[in-house]
């Protein structure tokens, strides 16, 4: 394979036929193969799952919410305890967010000031102000491998004068908490920072807000606001509308999405990082992927049936369990339920991402995943129309 | 070891200053080590753990509940799906209860006649009459490696009258049962069947019923009705006027107990195998068992404690998580807090029996045990003190 190379991040390959690349992106924790999905720990645990299951799906990186982990234990305590690898026992990379997206979805009373956003916990409702700087502090507490800048996300529908107003502090945030992470030793320590591109559905916002942290010279980006509740051809052109703006030697990672299709349409559109909850709550759902859509293993139709969830898939779940086994776990409202399910769910992003991989290097991705979406999204209309 | 044999069982060790001994149970699905202790296997899982988690724990048989089996599923669904073994992925021995006990501790419209009981069922008021003919066609649909005769367990407090007229009809039931295996076939085929020692705190009772199932000639005993509320004396005493008068080269199982201290005391006083939800049930109330007792994990003194829940003790818990991180998925309501507290309670139990196993190879069962008993009595009492 041809490479090339910045200091933490190689282009292994492009495609041919779209903006899809392989990359290779180093951290202090480790070197991640990308394109890559991220399952989410929110409270310093992927929900269900013993760090050894979520290593036995195939992940290589896990997501912590600093907004959660800020609130409980706190980043003193972990900081105490080691960092956030050690607290919850898992040795590779951990990327956090900034805190700022769970602020807007779960907090009702907040406040944005030129400084930063008070806001008050929904958990006991104490007030607390997120800044650059203390966003940074709490992500540097937690020994975050990738760190996320405090940004604005604002809500769809948004006007585009609200949108752009919010740009301009995301990008002033921005700048100062890279300043923070220089002057921090944290940069040069290896952590990597990612700048995160807002805008909106304005493609000119996406454009001058992603040219502006290229400027920025962020070891990585990531794009912000796309899963917030639009339909998928705006959160695509969201994505569409930024990436061309973002430098070709940076990874690319876009915030909070996608199903599978999603992802490699994202993927298409030249993204190399991903995360979601989907996997681990639509196990807790009794949803389960397949490659030709969802399944709800509650179905009656499950009640005797020996197969697994997928024929062939190679993880815990599928080798050892049928689904009439499964659906009766879940109707009999047993934990293990959830387990077994988002082992299977987060193991089939791992292969969905491992085969993207794969095709990526062989040369054929694009013909792959047309195929492979089309496959996905039929199973899904028919599941629709059955309904 | 001298050892003296039963076709499945035999006694490879008696303890000189006490009824204590060290056996092995053959069944179908392999040989058990007695002392043994049976985690419970509620709904065709042992909450929260994997089937490979629950081997982890050094488990070697686990218990399934026909009531609750019976009714969800269904016995004719895990026939059809291979049996219990099959359908939740464990290949070593299960024990199945009768159900008997769960219609007297869950379902509030009952009726005892001279042909069996009809219940209403907890989730849907069904109602449904079990039978020793109807309790055997359940067990051995589930494929049970050792089942449990129908009985009725009395309540305590309970007049002697009451224990006596149940007895009779206990006894009359553990005689039809055991016709009906033999016929059947089902002990030909190396399915184990146990009767029921009942008598409630009456030892004459108790003493009458263990002699009148001695001569029924069952390849194992149980003692049933010790869990019912009585105080720690009462529940001693019915083990101790049972199992003098039970074979001696049989397996005795005392059911639904107990304590780690109160399962050292039951195999001094000659039984062999327990099963109890306590260490799964406690694990999701956020209690861990140590050699000093039990603790709460949700205790702010582990905010910052790096310690193990117990410092050496070889379990995936144990291993690889702090106090202070056990307590924040507690105090965080993760599921995860279960698992791994479920994890080590049945390692902690699954860990006594063995070295109860190895002092009565050793010869020094009785003054170990004591020595064990009073540190964790002593740690309990200081533990209620403080409160």
């Amino acid at each position: 394979m041809s490479s090339e190379s910045n200091t933490h991040f190689t282009v292994l390959k492009t495609d041919p036929a779209s903006a899809a690349r392989r990359c290779e992106l180093r951290t202090r924790h480790g070197t991640v193969q990308t394109p890559v999905f991220m399952p989410v720990g929110t409270q310093g645990t992927v929900k269900s799952l013993t760090p050894t299951q979520v290593k036995e799906t195939g992940a290589q990186i896990i997501l912590g919410n600093t907004y959660h982990l800020n609130l409980r234990p706190g980043p003193q305590t972990v900081r105490a305890l080691g960092g956030l690898h050690k607290f919850m026992d898992w040795d590779g990379p951990i990327l956090t967010d900034s805190g700022g997206f769970q602020v807007f979805s779960l907090s009702k009373l907040r406040k944005i000031t030129e400084a930063g956003i008070t806001f008050a916990s929904h958990l006991d409702g104490a007030r607390i102000t997120l800044t650059p700087r203390s966003c940074l502090d709490i992500q540097s507490a937690l020994g975050s491998d990738i760190a996320m800048v405090l940004d604005i996300c604002p809500p769809f529908p948004a006007t585009k004068r609200d949108v752009a107003d919010a740009n301009r502090t995301t990008l002033r945030w921005a700048n100062e908490f890279l300043c923070h992470a220089t002057d921090d030793g944290f940069l040069a320590a290896g952590h990597h920072v990612f700048g995160i591109v807002q805008g909106g559905i304005y493609d000119d916002l996406r454009r001058e807000c992603a040219e502006a942290l290229s400027q920025m010279d962020f070891p990585g980006y990531a794009i912000g606001g796309v899963s917030v509740g639009e339909p998928e051809p705006e959160m695509l052109q969201q994505v569409a509308a930024s990436t061309p703006f973002l430098p070709h030697f940076k990874p690319r990672y876009v915030m909070g999405v996608g199903t599978p299709p999603q992802l490699l349409k994202m993927i298409a559109l030249g993204a190399d990082m991903f995360d979601c909850v989907m996997p681990t709550r639509l196990a807790r759902h009794g949803t389960a992927f397949t490659p030709d859509g969802t399944i709800n293993i509650k179905n009656e139709k499950f009640k005797l049936d020996e197969a697994p969830l997928v024929e062939g898939l190679d993880n815990y779940t599928c080798r050892r369990f049928s689904r009439a086994y499964l659906r009766h776990l879940y109707v009999a409202g047993e934990m293990l339920s959830s387990t077994l399910l988002s082992i299977h769910n987060i193991h089939f992003f791992q292969d969905l991402m491992r085969q993207a991989r794969e095709h990526l290097e062989a040369g054929d991705f694009t013909p792959w995943s047309r195929e492979w979406i089309a496959r996905y999204e039929a199973g899904e209309a028919a599941r629709k129309q059955r309904r």
